[in-house]
């Protein structure tokens, strides 16, 4: 059997130790659990061969990891964080979805650790805010890829109020403030009314915030509004509009964002607008259409 | 400039998400934690493209992260047994074993969880079984490299009872009970009486437990007799002795094993020892000299 010269090297890479707990997988009958734990095993061993791990250094892992744990109740969820914090989340986010849409299909952003179940419904321009801050129309439509509308979808959206916390983390605010369900018209068509998002932080005040101290990064995202839109026969998307004036939209904690989610809060100062939406001259106007992709079970 | 093919191949294979990640750590001041980071998020990322990973075994990996944290207490540190299982402490062990001595000098093995500090001092010859079990005697000397006897070095001993615990696991164990503080003699000497260690599982009832099973791997260590060796000028010596009879001396759970600590116990029938050592007949006799490195502070 010949090999190729990276093959070869892949080999002389691996260390004798590595290559021993490898051995053992030997009798491991689920053969995903099999690649996924050598891959782990060969990662973690290169990467302490790699930096030369000291001792010492080990033992500020561990209890990283063992804080980063103990930080996890109902609500926190340290390791999503950290996940989130290393640009894992958004990595699995483009290995699968390279594989589910083609190039037209709106890009998905992260869920997030805010999003919650119940909303309200709303009627088609509804306004869901309930507390201060600059207003803003969300206005669209939902197409296929082919530019056909999908009427009588479930879009669910969701913002932080000004003081950069969302509803279901501020008991100052009032029940469904700046979030809400709508429908998707008979031509795809939505609308709602609400206001201008605000950049926030991540939590800060566990073992994440201290590692993004320690490497020198901000725990701030860029203001956003995030969109969980869902219909029959297509796939559902989980993405996020952001601020393209936000001083964070280049540096996401979480990287989030994507180009091609970036938008303009365009100043509407039209006497006939503010009249049909019911709201102050001027008004920001963000205008959006979402591509929304065929379930590969309906239609491939 | 102009790059190897494995510097080229290198840059190629990172993923431009992580290449957003890793130039988030531009502002670090610390050059060795940019240095860990850069190559932990290289790895993280790595790992995930190179396995697909689902969105759903992402969220089994954080899941068994969070477990695993929740299992830490003062007492259990699941993340170190985690490190144990997956190879990574004895890797550390090989890089910086590698950095610290020469051929001869005897190697380390892991420290373990079970050492507890405050040992009685014993005498030379001492019995420190307390419970039953196989007599065993363990003897030898303490020499430098160069074969120079080591006097008044301090060696700490422990072992698991016949039921495969340590003395500090429980409670029905008299204190004190297989293990104790020697000091070597003028020309190097040591010698304790004991008996034959036992075989047990790391413990089962946790993540780690949880992952072994899932990948087919057993939980046991082999028998053996932790060592720490201690003389000014020396570097500590953390290490064990393990028993080429034992069923598990090739599948050591924590990878604990080297081939030059695996030692035999010799039945020893002679009437003249039995009554010098005050032991039944016949007895394990184990004879062991340990290979003391010179403190690179003091020597080199």
């Amino acid at each position: 059997m010949s090999e190729t010269p990276t093959q070869r090297a892949a080999d002389r890479a691996i260390h004798p130790i590595t290559e021993t707990v490898l051995a053992t997988l030997s009798g491991c009958g689920d053969a995903r659990m099999k690649e996924i734990m050598s891959a782990l095993i060969r990662h973690v061993h290169a990467f302490a061969e790699e930096v030369q791990l000291t001792g010492d250094e080990w033992r500020r892992g561990i209890d990283f990891l063992t804080r980063t744990g103990k930080k996890c109740d109902g609500i926190r969820q340290e390791f999503i964080l950290l996940s989130d914090t290393l640009g894992l989340s958004i990595m699995l986010d483009a290995i699968h979805r390279k594989q589910d849409v083609t190039g037209s299909a709106t890009e998905n952003s992260l869920l997030g650790p805010f999003y919650r179940e119940g909303a309200h419904d709303e009627a088609y321009g509804a306004n869901i805010a309930r507390t201060e801050g600059e207003p803003a129309l969300f206005r669209g439509r939902l197409v296929d890829e082919s530019g056909k509308p999908v009427p009588n979808a479930l879009i669910e959206v969701w913002e932080t109020a000004n003081n950069g916390m969302y509803e279901g983390q501020d008991p100052d605010q009032p029940e469904s403030n700046l979030r809400g369900r709508f429908r998707s018209g008979p031509n795809g068509e939505y609308a709602f009314r609400s206001i201008k998002p605000t950049p926030y932080p991540i939590p800060t005040d566990g073992p994440v915030g201290q590692m993004l101290l320690a490497v020198g990064r901000h725990p701030m995202r860029p203001a956003h509004v995030h969109f969980l839109i869902q219909a029959p026969g297509y796939e559902t998307i989980t993405t996020a509009l952001y601020s393209a004036d936000d001083r964070y939209v280049e540096s996401d904690a979480v990287f989030g964002v994507k180009a091609s989610l970036i938008v303009e809060y365009v100043k509407n100062d039209s006497a006939a607008d503010a009249k049909e939406w019911d709201l102050p001259r001027p008004f920001f106007d963000v205008q959006r259409d979402f591509v929304l992709v065929r379930s590969r079970d309906v239609a491939r």
